[in-house]
């Protein structure tokens, strides 16, 4: 059963303020048997300090030993099964970059490659060529002129493009033009169902124009399509839960997540300092506040562990400004683990904690992978903890009488 | 959904090698209240040293409260949903002794019984007669012809024996004949539905023809058939993980079920000594080893606390062997526990440690139920746990971008 339909009618309204701080990729490994973790080394006072009237937990992002991107991190942690809602590629890709997909739209990854004279694929990533050299090509595809489809090209980094087809009647089943491989040329748009068809026609006709626009480009004179996907269809935060919620991201991906499950994306915050001002700002606008912090994933995936350490210490001195506001829940979460070990997203559960006068305190004096192992949420799939927040909110109702 | 279908489109292949060493029935219980259980009890240096490098949690083989047969306890281990996939009873004795069945065949389970005069059952057991005095008039009843489908028949043990039938168009869904009472004759073969029609006329003229071959045994005069039921059908483990799998068994039932999942059974070892030497010999072709160790449970079955804590010793003195080959990912585990104390299989959580360098070490001492009860991986269900292999061996991608 999906969880919003208990949602749906057993969720009350009140007056209660729930903040969900996600720390991207929190979680983390120590680097030998023994050792302590990212967030068990740094310091942590104040969150240490909510820990002692909170209760924590393990938050598995989809299940045991799936490591998941940051589209379904945040679907599991917004309460959207990640496994049940899939978003597409492209249309991640778009969503990444700011770009509100509408209904007829499909979006789709595009990547500059380099062509040899007989328009076999030589650079899959046109010689990583630079972003400075790829954005003014990116605009230059603008001038591609497809009939009946309105067509947008955005830049996004070095090699990658996003295009997007906007139009009646076209399906997103259209498969990869990538073919994977250098010395063979990328393939034709190929739809994987009629209904298909005129998206694929469409992204044929894409590519031979924008070959013309990119004939005599030294790196760039060639691309592939990637990840066609039609906007997602996802219930909005306010009908599934009844909440008017205000995301407050620095990084478009995040902000492009909130949107996509009806959230208002509040400020133009830069800095995590910002971001504590925007929510201040906006607080009696809105019942529910994500706000995101990139920078444990960013130094995560780098491998800098004391990197992580430090910017779990920055987090951490910007919690005082948010339970100075009194939220009647707070929660403190990431979408997946990180582990500078592992310099990529893991599958290991995600240290969380939750902080409400009713939460069934256990009494933990430390917010850390290893406290958390003891917590009283136990371990718990992160599609739950949307319940969890309401109800530790006073905004559900019983279920059966 | 089937976590198969991530699986399938999420694996990666490495040079990473996987253990799963899998003593049957490892959970146990104490006899009283503070007392230790049979692991708690066993002198188990190497385990409790894989423990502090390692991380535990405790197995639920099928959901909280179900105890499992062996079918569906290994498939749990295997990555398979036991109540997606049913082993039909039929097909699990015929595993057991090693029988390999095909596409076309129903395998039955036959009980032979005694019937008085006037057909009805006296004893259902056939007096509880010996192996010995049953295996030839199992043999016998090879001599049962049926037109266009061909008969095999392989003793079990006592009373029970096989029958598999082979033909086109046999359908597996035939009710069993066996009244459960004395005093009434066996039930006709009745089909469940009209594509077991032909199988129910197929096991009613075996009975016939079996009935006279029988005629004049003063114990085995007559039989029942239970547990119609086709070849399982099962996606292999290459198919499913990418993992070319090797079992190293002694015992024809867990051979039988790792071959159910395409696993390569290797070796004619009879001991645990014998097992490792097939492991070291076996250890560069393949990517996942299972090994069963037997004895856990059938000392727990026999409701000997001491044998089983003896036996569990044997099992922990064979672990640096294991160890010497320096595996990537190394689980230890049960297929569910067989508490000395109730003499059965159980449906208790089952202590199990995985170690490997990327398992977020949670610094226990000892491999215990105790100590598994407040490990890393927490409580979790059988069927993920091959999903943990994979990503602590760095074989599953990311799920989504």
């Amino acid at each position: 059963m999906d969880m919003h339909e208990l949602t749906r009618s057993l969720h009350a309204k009140n007056d209660s303020k729930i903040v969900m701080l996600v720390a991207d990729g929190l979680g983390g490994l120590p680097q030998a048997p023994g050792g302590l973790t990212e967030l068990e080394t740094a310091k942590t006072p104040n969150l240490d300090a909510l820990a002692a009237r909170g209760v924590q937990g393990g938050s598995i992002p989809v299940k045991p030993g799936i490591a998941p991107g940051s589209g379904p991190g945040h679907l599991g942690l917004f309460g959207y099964d990640p496994l049940a809602y899939v978003i597409g590629r492209g249309a991640l890709e778009a969503t990444g970059i700011g770009f509100e997909l509408g209904p007829k739209d499909v979006a789709i990854r595009g990547n500059f490659c380099t062509l040899g004279p007989d328009g076999k694929i030589t650079d899959r990533r046109a010689g990583r060529i630079s972003s400075e050299e790829s954005a003014p090509l990116a605009v230059k595809l603008r001038e591609v002129k497809i009939p009946g489809i309105e067509v947008f090209v955005e830049p996004v980094k070095e090699h990658r493009f996003v295009v997007v087809l906007r139009g009646e009647g076209l399906g997103g089943d259209v498969h990869d033009t990538d073919p994977q491989a250098v010395g063979v040329p990328p393939l034709k748009p190929k739809a994987a169902n009629a209904a298909s068809e005129k998206t694929a026609a469409a992204a044929a006709e894409f590519v031979a124009q924008a070959n013309k626009l990119l004939a005599g480009q030294p790196k760039a004179n060639g691309l592939t399509l990637r990840g066609f996907s039609p906007k997602p269809a996802l219930p909005s935060f306010e009908e599934v839960y009844g909440l008017k919620a205000a995301a407050i991201a620095v990084y478009p991906m995040y902000k492009g997540l909130a949107r996509l499950v009806g959230m208002d994306i509040v400020g133009k915050a830069q800095t995590l300092d910002e971001q504590m001002k925007v929510l201040e700002e906006n607080w009696s606008k809105y019942d529910f506040f994500f706000i995101h912090f990139k920078y444990t994933d960013s130094t995560g995936e780098d491998g800098n562990f004391a990197a992580k350490v430090k910017k779990t210490e920055e987090l951490d001195a910007a919690v005082p400004r948010i339970t100075a506001l009194n939220p009647t829940v707070l929660i403190v979460t990431g979408d997946h683990s990180t582990p500078s070990f592992l310099k990529s997203h893991s599958w290991h559960p995600v240290p969380t904690l939750l902080v409400s006068d009713c939460c069934r305190f256990d009494n933990l004096t430390e917010f850390s992978e290893r406290a958390s192992r003891t917590g009283g949420l136990g371990q718990f799939e992160a599609k739950y903890l949307m319940l969890l927040a309401l109800s530790n909110a006073g905004r559900m109702g019983k279920y059966g009488a």
